[in-house]
C-alpha cells in the first residue's frame, strides 16, 4: 500500500512466538521526557570489593565462604525461589488452582573480576561463561524439565550486586512463557515441517534489515515484533535445540557473538547497558524437539539515553506492549555502533 | 494434604483470566535487599504549579492553553500513540505480520488541584472522576471496539507529571490482553452458563480470605493469582459488563470503594503509593457480553517499603511471574490499614 509508511503510522505487529501483538507508535519518539530518570551505572569499580558477597574468598550472608575461584563459580542461591524437596500437592479444579513446585536456583559468577561485565571480558573468559551455562543446563536437565539460564544486568533490572553474574533456575513444570512457545512451535512445525525460528533466521539473514551482527554460526536481530526499544533475539544458523548440544566451535562463536552484541549495547549510550537476557532451549521431557530452535532473548529497558528508560506500564500492562521506535530503526542504531568497547577505545 | 503449607512451600497458582501461572515463593521475602532503591514521591506539592502543563490556565508544549477548569478536564494527548486517520493496511501471512491501527489517546485531569491524588480527593471529587471515565467510555465506545481507561500513578510507573491524571486510549482492534480474556470468559460461560468473574466475586465475598475492602456494590480482593506484591482486583457485586452502564448509586459507591483501596495503599508504606490501574469492560463490538463482568486491576510495584519495589525481570520475563509473599498475606496487610489517609490522620 503506497499510502502506508510503517516508520510513521501507528500499527500492530504480531509475535509468532507468543501470539501477542505489539503496538508500534514511531512518532511518539518525538515527545519530550520530564519523568523519572535513572541513575546510570557507576563507572569505577574495583577488581575486588571486600564488601561484595560474590567476590572470590569473601563470606556470604549465610556464613559460607566463596572459594578463591579464577574462572566461573556456581553456588545455590542463599534465598532460592525454588527448592528440590517441596512436597507434592495440587488443586486443578475451579477458580483456585495451584500446584507445588520443585526446583532449584543457583547463582553463576562470570568472573572473579568485580569490575568487569560480559562485554568487557576476553573471548576466552566469555567461552568459560558459555561452557558453564552448558554444563549447568546439562546437569539440571537430568533432574528438571525446565532449565532457565538468565542474567539480570544493572540495578535498573533488579540486579542487587554489580559483580558480573547470572542465574539458573530449574523446575519440574514448564513455566508459562516456554509452555506457550512449545505449543506455537509445534503448530508451526506441523503445518510447515520446519522449525519456526530456523525459518525466521533464514528470512532475516536474507533481508538484512533487522540484523545487528552475525558470524558464521549466529545471528542477532531486532525481531520484527520486538517490544522493548532495543530488544534483540540471538539465533543459531544451524540446527540445534539445546544449549548443551553445541560443538566446541559453535560454543566459541557464541562467545564471540555475545561479545559483539553486548559491546554494541554498551556503546549505544556509552554506559554499562542494563538488560535481562536468557536462554530458551527445548524442554527436558524425554522427547526430541525438531520444532524448537535454541535461542536467547535480550530485553534491555533503555529508550533514549543512559538515564531514560521505557516504562511498560498502564496501557502496556492492561492492553498490550507498545513501542516508540520501529524495530528497523533500533537495528540500524545498534548495527552502526563500533565493535570496540567504548572504555577500550582510544581518545 | 497435611504436609503442604502454602505460606512456606514454593508453588504455582493459575490465573483463569489469562491462562498464565504465577510462581509463589513466600520464604523469599526474608532475603535482604541491597539493590536499587527508588526515590519516594515528594511530599510537598503546591496546589497550582506554574510549570505544570496540566494545571488549569497553563500553556501546554504545543502552545495550547488549558481552560481554567474546576472539575475534570480531558484533552487529546499532544503525543498520541494512536491516531484516528491512519490509513488501513495489513499483512496477515507468514512471519512478518502487521496491521495499521486507528484510535485516539486522551489525557484525563482528575482535579485542578496539583497537590492531590485520588485518595486525597473528596468523595464528590472522585465521583466526578468516575463520571468522566463513564462519559469517555460511552463516547469513544461509539467509534472504537476497545476503550482503555487507565492511570499511571507515580514516577516509578512512568508517570511524567505528578498532577493527578489518567489517560484513555481507544482503538479499532481488541488488544492482546482483552482478546485473551474474551476467549477465556467465553469458554467459562459456555461451560458454566455464568460469568467467571461474577462467580469469583461471590467466592471471595464468601471466603473473606483475600478481601481488602468492600461496600454494598463493590469488592476489592488480592486475587488468588496476583502477580504484583499488592496487586488488587476491583469487582462489582452486581451484574454489569461496561463502565458506562452503572447507575448513579453504583457510580457513587464506586467512588467510595476507590477511596477505600487507594487510601489503604497510601497508608501501607506512608507514601503516595505508585501503581498502574485500569478498567476492563466488555468490547464495543455490537454484541451483548453476558460472559464479561466489568472489573479494574491495580498493579502496584512496591514490595517492602516506599523505596523498594519488586522487579519483574529475568526469570519473570523469560519464564513466568514470581512473587515473594502470598496473596493472603498481602490482603491481610492491606485490610488492616486505616481507612483514614495518613496525611489527614491526627498525630
Ligand atoms: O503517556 P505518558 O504518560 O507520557 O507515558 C506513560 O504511559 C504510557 C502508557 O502506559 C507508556 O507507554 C509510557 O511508557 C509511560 O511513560
Ligand atoms: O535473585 P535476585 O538477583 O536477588 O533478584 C532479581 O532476580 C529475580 C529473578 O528474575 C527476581 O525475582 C527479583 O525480583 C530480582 O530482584
Amino acid at each position: 500500500n503506497p499510502h502506508v509508511d510503517l516508520t510513521d503510522h501507528p500499527h500492530r505487529r504480531f509475535n509468532p512466538l507468543t501470539g501477542d501483538w505489539i503496538l508500534v507508535s514511531p512518532h511518539r519518539a518525538k515527545r519530550p521526557w520530564q519523568g523519572q530518570s535513572e541513575e546510570p551505572a557507576q563507572e569505577q569499580k574495583p577488581t575486588h570489593d571486600p564488601d561484595c558477597y560474590l567476590c572470590a574468598g569473601n563470606t556470604r550472608v549465610n556464613g559460607e565462604k566463596n572459594p578463591v575461584y579464577t574462572g566461573t563459580f556456581v553456588f545455590e542461591n542463599d534465598f532460592a525461589a525454588l527448592r528440590p524437596d517441596t512436597p507434592h500437592a495440587s488443586n486443578t479444579e475451579g477458580l483456585l488452582q495451584f500446584q507445588t513446585e520443585q526446583g532449584c536456583s543457583r547463582v553463576i559468577c562470570f568472573s572473579p573480576d568485580h569490575s568487569k561485565t560480559l562485554p568487557e571480558l576476553t573471548l576466552r573468559e566469555r567461552e568459560a561463561v558459555v561452557a558453564c551455562w552448558q554444563q549447568q543446563t546439562r546437569e539440571l536437565g537430568q533432574r528438571f524439565a525446565w532449565v532457565q539460564v538468565f542474567e539480570n544486568k544493572g540495578a535498573m533490572m533488579g540486579c542487587s550486586n554489580p559483580h558480573p553474574h547470572g542465574q539458573v533456575w530449574a523446575q519440574t513444570h514448564l513455566p508459562t512463557e516456554p509452555a506457550t512457545k512449545l505449543t506455537r512451535f509445534q503448530a508451526y512445525f506441523e503445518q510447515h515441517g520446519r522449525s519456526l525460528l530456523a525459518d525466521y533466521a533464514a528470512l532475516e539473514a536474507d533481508k538484512q534489515e533487522r540484523v545487528v551482527c552475525e558470524n558464521d554460526d549466529w545471528l542477532v536481530v531486532v525481531p520484527y515484533w520486538a517490544a522493548w526499544p532495543f530488544e534483540t533475539l540471538l539465533l543459531p544458523r544451524f540446527s540445534v535445540s539445546k544449549l548443551d548440544e553445541l560443538t566446541s566451535t559453535q560454543a566459541t562463536s557464541l562467545a564471540d557473538i555475545i561479545g559483539q552484541i553486548t559491546v554494541r549495547y554498551d556503546n549505544l549510550f556509552s554506559t554499562s547497558f542494563p538488560y535481562s537476557m536468557g536462554w530458551h532451549g527445548a524442554p527436558f521431557d524425554g522427547n526430541t524437539h525438531p520444532e524448537w530452535t535454541l535461542h536467547a532473548h535480550f530485553y534491555p529497558p533503555l529508550l533514549r539515553s543512559a538515564s531514560v528508560k521505557k516504562f511498560m506500564v498502564g496501557y502496556e500492562m492492561l492492553a498490550e506492549a507498545q513501542r516508540d521506535l520501529t524495530p528497523e530503526q533500533a537495528a540500524i542504531r545498534l548495527r552502526e555502533q563500533s565493535s570496540t568497547h567504548y572504555k577500550q577505545a582510544g581518545p
